[in-house]
């Protein structure tokens, strides 16, 4: 009688690998345990004050729908920041987005049907799944592991993935989760393949900025495959300014980028006021990044000693963003992670860590490993390692 | 050789109607004429300062991820501001979305599968085909006349449009492009529709605050039908705050809301600026509608009566939102629209409507009528109808 039942995509819809662990953390802090949060990339650095006074210092006396696109002055001060990271573009070849999972979303929808493939490096950022899902797209996962620090897999396992359904591949660089950073050679091997098998690639670039050791190589500085490369981008990481909501989708296929400008407008504008954060953000001084960067390599490095030093645990030391992965001496992480939070406590403090098994297609890899982000100071690092160096002692006698 | 094309979908999705003139708007302003603005909701009402100041004077260091569903505080708020509008709702009912806009497409992606239908009163706002397309879903168009001022059409209309693959019906109340105010009766009328048959009932009321004769009766306080209604909300029109890019997605069936919440997971969370304009905007005066709506009516009383004057035009009075709709003495309205803007001027000014064809599912139909959208002051209506008088005068001629 009823048809009230809802969608098959949204049966399929994937809940949050890294938030299903919050109702025991809440938990936790109910009890009275302090818990660090190493299981999100929400950072504790200070927005610039520079970006939120240009909201916070705006006097236009009405909120405006904004061009679909976004602001033009926005976007051609963005062709001067991108101008400096060493990518050409103009400012008609961006599309200012809700966030990045606006220009994922944007992306997949323009580019792939029900029944296409995308083949995607993993781990991979969970949230690609639920794009994915919504656009109908299916994710053909290959695998780099932790043992080559995750490493792009060698052009062979691309070439056995690549079926007459697959239409595009999907990178992030430097990499969420793994914090691995794509190497010149790596990225010369992708665009050899998106080349000979006429597809899209995409490039989530959020992480750009935060390089420790090595050149970042953006996918639009690949040569003559203009027409492939889609680069998703976006201020959160950048000027910890998450809940701005702001990216980008930048592309030189006009063509794309013509469609994208129809779902743009089917919603119509990107939020205004996180705009104005935006464009303020690149006045910010030259080296606004080098006390950042420190300060997030200085962490890198104290996590990525005492994870190597606790017994049984690997590390391998990621050349950006603000993860690392480890591998624990236990059997099935998405246990322990939740054990850290309902069973364990020292000195009347835990520990959140993301599961790796959320970040993999391939169902069943990942069982040892865990994400952790380093968003957190050195001291809070510490406690933190304190806390896991102990569990792992107390785990393996229960 | 190569897969490098858009998706079907990409292919699909319409442009905007409302936009398309955009280009012979700006040609024409280049020439030094002036261009009334009758064609989009984007009100010139001032948003209130205290709803601005509230982004304005927030003090918060970092610009951090809100929760995917939105601040608690908002949205305990907004269970305030459903209380005074006579609709009972719980604030975990509530998901704040990216504008009204991502409310209709989380509704639509959670509820309908590709293939599915969908049956919406035509004229509607053009951007549920867009909606449509993404997830794939079929709008099946009964159409509403302005012979009868747009009311809905006949219980018979919607069971000959039903088939085993209807899932869902959308209306817009009081609606866009027409102004139509659903009464009491056909808002049981639908009641009865969703219930005999099983159907999700969502119901767009970004207008329900302008309501100039009756009383706005909300789909969510239709007794017994708690798991049909999906309500599609937005501070956009009610606090003229559309660059905010604030909504809201409300329901009471638990099995939607955690599927939504899904989708809302995955783009992690709304605008965290105008989120606290939204929350704000609740403890305006209680009287703060009283002006913004006696201004609204006067402005279509004014655009009513000169529009009916007008030989060969016809305009139905509308009880709601900020739209008319009105039949002209053309053959193509959309040709004339382009006319308006390319050819005619008067006083060296010239008016833009929004072709009505657009509004309509069914082909052919709305050749003849156009939307006007007052959102301009008293003096600019009389300009723009003392422009669209000659203008019709003019036609005839050519």
């Amino acid at each position: 009688m009823t048809n009230l039942s809802i969608s098959r995509r949204g049966e399929l819809m994937p809940a949050s690998p890294i938030r299903k662990l919050v109702p025991y953390a809440e938990a936790a802090k109910k009890r009275g345990t302090k818990v660090y949060h190493l299981n999100i990339g929400q950072p504790d650095i200070e927005t610039p004050k520079m970006v939120l006074d240009a909201v916070r210092h705006s006097d236009f006396k009405i909120l405006e729908y904004s061009h679909s696109a976004g602001n033009e002055s926005y976007r051609r001060k963005l062709v001067e920041y991108y101008s400096r990271v060493g990518i050409t573009v103009d400012y008609t070849d961006i599309i200012i987005t809700t966030g990045g999972s606006e220009a994922i979303m944007f992306g997949f929808m323009a580019c792939f049907d029900e029944g296409d493939e995308v083949i995607i490096p993993e781990p991979f950022y969970a949230n690609y799944n639920g794009f994915a899902v919504e656009a109908g797209v299916k994710v053909v996962p290959i695998t780099s592991s932790i043992q080559s620090g995750f490493a792009l897999p060698p052009i062979s396992a691309f070439e056995e993935a690549i079926t007459p359904k697959t239409k595009g591949i999907v990178i992030c660089n430097p990499n969420n989760p793994t914090g691995y950073l794509y190497s010149r050679e790596e990225m010369e091997t992708l665009k050899t393949i998106v080349q000979k098998h006429g597809l899209f690639l995409f490039s989530d670039e959020a992480y750009r900025e935060f390089c420790y050791e090595g050149t970042h190589i953006s996918a639009m500085q690949l040569e003559g495959i203009d027409d492939n490369v889609v680069l998703m981008d976006t201020i959160s990481k950048r000027y910890s300014a998450c809940g701005g909501r702001i990216g980008a989708l930048v592309t030189k296929n006009k063509k794309l980028y013509n469609t994208v400008m129809k779902f743009a407008q089917a919603r119509l504008s990107p939020p205004g006021f996180a705009q104005l954060a935006g464009e303020a953000a690149i006045d910010l001084p030259a080296d606004y990044f080098n006390a950042t960067k420190e300060e997030y390599k200085a962490r890198r490095d104290l996590l990525v000693k005492r994870l190597n030093a606790m017994e049984g645990v690997f590390c391998p030391n990621p050349g950006g963003a603000f993860y690392a992965m480890a591998k624990l001496p236990v059997d099935d992480a998405d246990k322990f992670c939740q054990w850290l939070l309902e069973e364990f406590s020292y000195n009347n403090q835990t520990v959140m860590l993301a599961p790796a098994s959320g970040f993999y297609g391939t169902p069943g890899l990942g069982k040892q490993e865990v994400r952790l982000a380093y968003v957190l100071n050195l001291e809070s690092i510490n406690a933190a390692m304190d806390c896991l160096e102990k569990a792992l002692l107390d785990y393996k006698n229960i």
